[in-house]
């Protein structure tokens, strides 16, 4: 699993437009090939930040699946207005998970 | 659950080095009060860089319960050597999740 993590930047005052328009736009990437689950997370020290981690079967399924799709438009038009700049997108792979097991 | 984020920049070439110190590191966070899981995961773009997730019942936790107790500091000895700047820490609450149920 490779993990999509996206540094999001809100406008002031518009951080539960943006919550509401993130619930909406959920299923667009959701419908995605190889996509398996995402969460929206707020930062605690600075308002308006916020940690978009998506969890994608391989970094094409992100890179070429989604972001080449109709749908990657789709998303972009429902979220892209609320940044106040353009959102800073890694991916991760796993190293160590703890604990070891989750049962 | 408050995710605790932290962005780690480690020398190059120490990268091996760094991971099995965090092996080594795991049950010293883990044994602490509120403490749910973490995983470490590294950058598929950017070499000796790398995401720690933490998750804690509270964000006290982490800044209270685990950064101010002895463990904290055997913490920090096994693993503060590889970095090449001060981590990067943040906390995030949730917002949304999906799959809306995990089962």
């Amino acid at each position: 699993m490779i993990l999509e993590v996206a540094m999001l930047k809100v406008h002031a005052g518009q951080e539960r437009a943006f919550e509401e328009a993130m619930a909406k736009a959920a299923p667009v990437i959701a419908g995605s090939r190889g996509y398996l689950g995402h969460e929206l997370r707020q930062c605690v020290e600075t308002s308006g930040r916020y940690l978009l981690l998506v969890q994608w079967e391989t970094l094409e399924a992100h890179t070429v699946g989604f972001r080449q799709s109709p749908a990657f438009n789709q998303w972009r038009e429902i979220i892209g207005g609320f940044f106040t700049e353009a959102p800073v997108v890694e991916h991760y792979q796993g190293v160590l998970k703890w604990p070891e097991k989750s049962s």
